[in-house]
């Protein structure tokens, strides 16, 4: 049976949230695999005790020390060696776990994976990749987001290639497709990294490695060209969190307007209401991370990331990915293409 | 007193548009400057037909060739020297003219630009920026946006310096702030080229060339923390046209959900309409291409350029925006400011 690690102590909300997505995990699917739940047994336990666990293929395992959102990544591998994000790690590299899950802090928990499970043979930098919204069915995936910056062409490829494994065998997406983002559509475009990209991704795509569909840009990104947008993590990262931000500053311009239309007496307040509530739904797929979490690619295991405001929902479906990921056999499909 | 060359032949409603735009500025100035226009005379002089222009401080220029948008820019300078383009900013190199203005293609405006006028004394590469809206009062400046890719340190800083000279004599901006676009806000973020720009920032800010507020992130850009956003070119271009495309995102999703609600009668036409306006005027912001256009910063002379739909408004705008960087001196104090 799988074992999967869950931190206990990762998230804004844990660790209730984390707990609840747990249990709910296990009784949703019939205990159909085993969660190792770690984290300091003071601050965990009062939650449990709130349920009955008796039949839960549920362990809980201590662990002294948090790794909090404040926590510099680098250093936090080294003096928090108790802690669930460390120690759950560990037990993934001896083997007596098959994944680790955790809603904590992404940068700390990249290290400590990298650190405590190593590469997969083959693999030269592992990559954090974010969903974005599309129009029309599913969901856009961009790589890299901040995990590597000043990549090298063949960092971009090797992101593509990761992904499209993932894809096609973890996100049922049958065939992936990978634009990369550039100042222009047409060949030879942009900085001399991105032309020997494109040079490498068509090779990756005569091979069959991945669906290359060439240059695309920052408007194709919504439009949903690709199902891989491929850049650097310094771009990547600015167009997630600028995404991030249109919520708010549109929501900021568009409630005075509906209050203003009120007050003047042209919308009534019930009308009002109900287009501000159809508003901000519209906003709803930008807000993916509160839905699930994102593996780490190219990692020597699985360790699996959920942004700090995870819900149950997203852990549960976090521990639903975990168990995916080790059935599709991702990790090991990934070494293979790399051999 | 200036003349001011205009391009008749640029942008996708030209010469109907331009031709508009340059005798709104001629009237609503009380003649203050003198507009040559320039371009094929059998295609504008039937516009120019239709006004009284004899009390106008307007002159026709006959220039052949036309200079089109898919015009690939490097080839064009040079196999099209009788365009409207070429010719308008020779008038400018020799002295018979102050500035130029045009809402053809970017590229090749860019180009022609650089090869007949020249870089100002110590500008190691010019620069385009671009508008964006922001939370509040005013826009914000995002530099570059396309024209340097593989920018160094230097460049970066220089971008900033001579924006800040435009927002400050040009834009009425007492106090431009800049801020570097990177992965995280603390110093020591980011790609090496990116702390090395830190760096010269804070270096430039001493010397009292800028107001240097530190690294920001892509969440800052809309929340208008900066008034100078500093980006190399391919960050920049994709910002921008992931931004342009939202509102069509957007409006794909809101415009079906205001039709549900009619139709299951929560919503009554009425109001479905007055809030459809509402959340489109959302975006009018990030339409600032249509009122006006921006100079390349950096050229030995003053080029400006508009977007290809540019409004008669624009047109005018971009006049008045060339008066207005002739008179505050905007390139010799960018000379002074690098000698």
């Amino acid at each position: 049976m799988l074992t999967i690690v869950v931190d206990a102590m990762g998230g804004d909300n844990a660790p209730a949230c984390v707990v609840d997505g747990t249990l709910e995990a296990l009784r949703e699917s019939g205990n159909r695999f085993e969660i190792l739940l770690i984290g300091q047994e003071e601050k965990v336990s009062p939650f449990l005790k709130q349920h009955d666990t008796a039949d839960l293929n549920l362990r809980f395992m201590h662990a002294p020390e948090v790794v909090t959102m404040e926590d510099v990544p680098a250093t936090a591998v080294k003096t928090k060696q108790d802690s669930s994000l460390v120690r759950g790690l560990k037990l993934c590299k001896e083997g007596l776990a098959h994944a680790y899950v955790s809603a904590g802090n992404t940068g700390a928990q990249m290290a400590a994976s990298l650190f405590v499970l190593g590469r997969i043979p083959g693999v030269l930098r592992p990559t954090i990749y974010a969903y974005f919204p599309r129009i029309g069915e599913g969901l856009t995936n961009i790589v890299d987001v901040g995990a590597n910056v000043d990549c090298k062409p063949e960092n971009l490829v090797q992101f593509a290639e990761m992904l499209t494994i993932y894809q096609r065998y973890a996100a049922n997406i049958e065939k992936p497709l990978t634009g990369l983002l550039n100042i222009g559509e047409e060949e030879g475009k942009g900085p001399e990294y991105l032309k020997q990209a494109y040079r490498l991704l068509q090779e990756a795509d005569r091979e069959k490695k991945i669906n290359f569909i060439g240059n695309i840009e920052g408007h194709d990104i919504l439009a949903g060209k690709a199902t891989i947008v491929v850049c650097d993590g310094l771009v990547g990262n600015t167009i997630l969190k600028f995404g991030e931000s249109i919520p708010h500053f549109l929501g900021s311009l568009f409630k005075p307007e509906l209050e203003k239309l009120v007050l003047s007496g042209q919308l009534d307040p019930g009308a009002a209401a109900l287009t501000g509530k159809a508003f901000k739904a519209l906003f709803e797929p930008f807000d993916v991370e509160k839905f699930g979490g994102v593996p780490f690619l190219g990692v020597d295991g699985i360790s699996i990331v959920g942004h700090g405001r995870s819900s149950s929902r997203a852990i549960k479906n976090m521990i639903y990915m975990a168990e995916h990921m080790i059935e599709q056999r991702v990790n090991e499909r990934i070494a293979e293409m790399l051999s």
